[in-house]
């Protein structure tokens, strides 16, 4: 099989772990207001709300930008959790999804992938965000591509098809690089060629995901340099 | 006045040379399949051709990209030159915006300014087409912007807007880099700081283009590096 022409990235999770980056932005907050809560618990029960509060955005057809949903979102899971945070220590968490760290293998693992490919994000993060987000963590791509750019959000075909035509090619000359199967399965159906990358410490220790079964075609890989390995090989 | 938080360059004449490399890709087609032109007339007119090709574009409301309205306007121009030139060698020529070279100042000065402010393109090319340009030309950017998000083509308003707001910026805070008055006036028109680089061997020696007058706050740079010294001066 042909060498993909272009990879596109799920950004959240696949190239950034976004669980350390929002634990230190809550370190911050407690540091500098005294706020005291259980974070791991409500970073993680934020991160489980941003699944369905982007399907609603979709059902809803009005399309927000990520820091909008996530404003409400946070404002949801705090309430939950009894914290009572002040709206500009709240501003501070929604913008931490701008300061997120990379994962150790994908600086390098990138320029690796970019000697033989156009990279692209294919993220739920809008543009603005993308764009801080990746100068933070270090991250080199070609172009920002977001669902933002098809006025939806993943797992919407519509995203993943947008990404393809931004990019002036074929579905099956492009790879979809993620950590979850759903996004993988989503990119699969739409023609794209799923690529697997196991980020085993996402949610913290001792919650690995499994690769999705039953994908034709699936490569799977331990991080970005042994894609670049198996790409390359 | 606060130091710019994004800059967007127009592409074509202002951070590569189109003339050179077209008169290139124009020398592998002589060499290739014998045709025989004066090749700089040629090249000069299908680029007096693009503006109006553009606006008839705009005018008609159905959008269509840099490579199909290239593809027609070279048609025209061959046939007013008597050039009879076979479709693979007329593609070699619409393929060639993609790799056109760098004036000289161009990378490092790109480095400079990125270092201060996020950098990201607002040309009339497409994304594929810029993306293809910035591998080959060296060039680094945050992400590339295109007329293509908005639909339409520079001067319209709609394109710088779209820019600004895909940066999740205000327009005084963006500033606008390009060697072309119309498109700095316009830029300009809705709210960007306008910087202009000299380019005077755009259109080969002896065609220098002056500054455009009466644009309030118009920053004038002779390349790159001096506009990198006068943003952090």
């Amino acid at each position: 099989m042909a060498a993909p022409r272009a990879l596109l990235f799920d950004v959240f999770g696949t190239l950034v772990d976004w669980r350390s980056g929002l634990l230190t932005a809550c370190a911050e907050v407690t540091a500098r207001s005294g706020a005291a809560a259980d974070w791991a618990a409500v970073v993680d029960d934020w991160r489980r709300a941003y699944r369905p509060a982007l399907d609603a955005v979709r059902a809803d057809g009005a399309w927000r930008d990520l820091d909008a949903v996530q404003r409400d979102t946070l404002t949801d899971v705090l309430a939950r959790h009894g914290v009572d945070l002040p709206a500009d220590d709240r501003e501070v968490l929604v913008r931490s999804w701008r300061r997120l760290p990379a994962w150790p293998d994908a600086p390098a693992g990138l320029d690796r992938l970019r000697a033989n490919a156009v990279l692209a994000t294919l993220s739920n993060g809008h543009v603005a965000l993308l764009v801080d987000l990746l100068r933070f963590a270090g991250l080199r791509m070609d172009t920002v591509l977001s669902a933002e750019l098809a006025g939806s959000y993943k797992p919407d075909p519509v995203v993943y098809r947008r990404g393809v035509e931004l990019l002036g090619l074929r579905p099956d000359e492009v790879g979809m690089v993620a950590a979850h199967p759903d996004d993988l399965e989503a990119a699969a159906g739409v023609g794209l060629r799923p690529m697997f990358v196991a980020r085993p410490r996402e949610w913290g220790p001792g919650t690995e995901v499994a690769p999705p079964a039953d994908l034709p075609g699936l490569v799977v890989a331990h991080d970005l340099e042994d894609l670049a390995d198996q790409l390359e090989g």
